[in-house]
């Protein structure tokens, strides 16, 4: 999609005001705008991504489809095939006839080296996927520099889906069974795991609960990806258990070998969790937080008290619609991507696909990590004012020999 | 221009990826993205446009047509006609039958209330012209924010003009007036106003002071906009002239009455430029700094060294299209707008202008100020997944009623 995306052109943003030397009082210069790379970028990759989202992952490729340098800390939970897959772009830089510098490719534990990646001048924009500290560590270095530069960071989302009342009575069943699916898929280790689940209280949400409960209850624990990850999700587990406004629901099957994760669901009142901040915060792995609501007003009073999220989801049929018009323009404040009667596990990479979202789910709301629209967070336009035409960037001449699709004097043409 | 603009609607960025239900081995989704605003946007109008770049200025319109709403803090240096426009857009906005909160305008002396309005959790972006300390002081804030938002400031630019030896000794007259006009007008209190110029020694160069120091003695002190700004011009005058590395050329007629501007050029090498990182810092007023060079290596050097502006510029003819060559790929590199053979004073609303540049001519070097892109700043993409067709709002319908140019499966189409 990249190689179709940079081949047509559009993301050149090419737009041409034309001169008008007899404007009265004064006379209009040739004014041409093209977009080009902001410079070398700093990609941290992803512990859970070994290949989407790390070496050769999205800001990778999205760079690189910038025409910008890239220079990769290699995330530790993957030295292995984080050479391997550096080995091949450096063969493939090679094969093209690029200068080697156009990626790097750098190991090592602890923080230093990251830290001082985004501090040395040169750089001009990070890409980061990991956790909320690792991410806002980034931004302060990032910040305080002479020249403080652009951190796209995607750091932690609950991803809440709210079950609507009509359609959880009609198929809470099959939601229930679906929902435990993409709980568990992965140990719980994605981004986009649904992490709280919003819903009335009532016969149709305690029966959910029911079928939701036994099919955890059959699901293996699974080895996560690394033991700070594992750690991390224990200290959660306890901070749950210890919490008296929280009754545990169920959980898998026990485990069975170092660093498992066991699927936990828990519940709690609509007012527990407005009134308990940390209720809110990310649980990395397979654990869910049902939230019982009174009535629908809770549910809008939930969406409205959420932080940024990359996903947020509506279960709902026909008789929910009203409910859902006052929801929908609550949660396009708090998400980057709405989906409707899904899970947002599985990210479809596409023109359309918004894997960002206001923060603290990234670091900056206006962009996205995933799709052809994320070669917009590495680029930034200069204008060419009455540029003599043999100077002329190729994107930008009157003959377009790129065939793009340029705005000119405000009217779209080919 | 924006009116026009927002009719035509390819500021929502509609992008439509069609599903794929009998896709192996997982069916696609039904994915629609578009552009919302932000939220309500803080705007800091300049001292030095109290109408282009004030209450009503570029940050305001571009903020309302991504249909955000708007709370501007009023320039202390023009409080009456900062109520009269702010009046008028209450009008409007009461003509318009629009919710009178989109639009409020603050009054207050110091920085408290300006510091609280971006502390505010419900400000989502902020839009500033002013100086460095003021722009980085609203950043700071900004970013140590629980929720930090991005903060669009202009702020301090000094505008380098490059003159190549081959116009310099075809038409250095000519280039010498215009060039004091540029300096001069509105006592060279303009973002852009032209304070370096690059030259190599000679008789050309020799040529063009003679021209240029006889021109600026015969132009008269003019008032500046606010006593601050003339201390500041009087303190940054004091240490050129107490710069051994550099000489003053020639200075404007006498000051007449309180505040006034005295025109200034000044001389310095290359190589003390180079030495000297003072001596790139922007001097609001009508000031600026001759840099002569030895070679044309020295152009590049001097180019190279420079911090982000929002203007570079060559006066060049064709015998200079070598030099030009090497100089324009590290100029796209400092500056937002690259101009030839002109003035940067003078900014051109219109669809191909960058009004921005990397830091610290401004704050984010990825976005414009003027023109019709400047719009995007204030908005984000939000993707909609198989939402049902009676709950998408009215730019990502199938019947498309709003007649927009959307990317549908990565084909334009209208």
């Amino acid at each position: 999609m990249f190689a179709e995306l940079i081949r047509e052109g559009s993301w050149l943003g090419v737009r041409v005001d034309s001169a008008i030397p007899d404007r009265k009082p004064l006379p209009r210069s040739d004014l041409r705008m093209q977009y080009i790379p902001v410079g070398p970028v700093a990609v941290f990759g992803a512990s859970n991504f070994p290949l989407a989202f790390s070496v050769a992952g999205g800001d990778t490729a999205s760079a690189f489809a910038a025409g910008a340098p890239v220079v990769v800390k290699g995330h530790p939970a993957h030295p292995g095939s984080s050479e391997l897959v550096g080995r091949a772009i450096q063969k493939a830089v090679k094969t093209c006839g690029l200068h080697e510098g156009v990626f790097s490719l750098l190991f090592g534990v602890g923080n230093e080296i990251g830290a001082s990646l985004v501090a040395d001048h040169r750089i001009k924009a990070v890409g980061f996927t990991g956790s909320r500290a690792g991410g806002t560590a980034l931004m302060d270095i990032a910040f305080r520099r002479p020249e403080p530069i652009p951190v796209y960071a995607e750091m932690s989302s609950c991803n809440p889906v709210f079950l609507l009342n009509g359609v959880l009575e009609q198929r809470g069943k099959d939601i229930a069974e679906s929902f435990v699916g993409s709980l568990t898929m992965g140990a719980g280790q994605f981004c986009t795991n649904p992490g709280l689940i919003v819903a009335r209280e009532g016969d149709a949400l305690d029966r959910f609960i029911e079928v939701a409960s036994s099919a955890l209850r059959t699901t293996e624990a699974q080895t996560m990806l690394t033991p700070g990850i594992y750690q991390s999700y224990i200290k959660a587990s306890a901070r749950m258990q210890n919490d008296a406004s929280v009754a545990e629901l169920s959980y898998g099957r026990a485990e069975n070998g170092p660093n498992q994760c066991r699927a936990r669901l828990y519940i709690t009142t609509a007012k527990n969790f407005l009134a308990n901040e940390h209720l809110s915060e990310e649980i990395f792995g397979a654990s869910s937080l049902v939230i019982s609501c009174e009535s629908d007003e809770d549910f809008e009073a939930i969406a409205e008290c959420l932080e940024g999220q990359l996903t947020a989801t509506l279960h709902m049929n026909e008789a929910d619609t009203e409910l859902a018009r006052k929801l929908v323009p609550v949660l396009e404040r708090k998400a980057g991507r709405i989906l409707f009667n899904g899970f947002p596990t599985g990210v479809e990479v596409c023109h359309a696909m918004v894997h960002g979202g206001p923060y603290p789910s990234t670091s900056d709301g206006s962009s996205t990590s995933v799709g052809s629209a994320s070669i917009q967070r590495f680029l930034r336009p200069v204008c060419y004012q009455d540029m003599p035409a043999n100077l002329l960037p190729e994107a930008l001449r009157d003959d377009n020999p790129l065939g793009l699709t340029c705005l000119v004097d405000g009217q779209l043409l080919k």
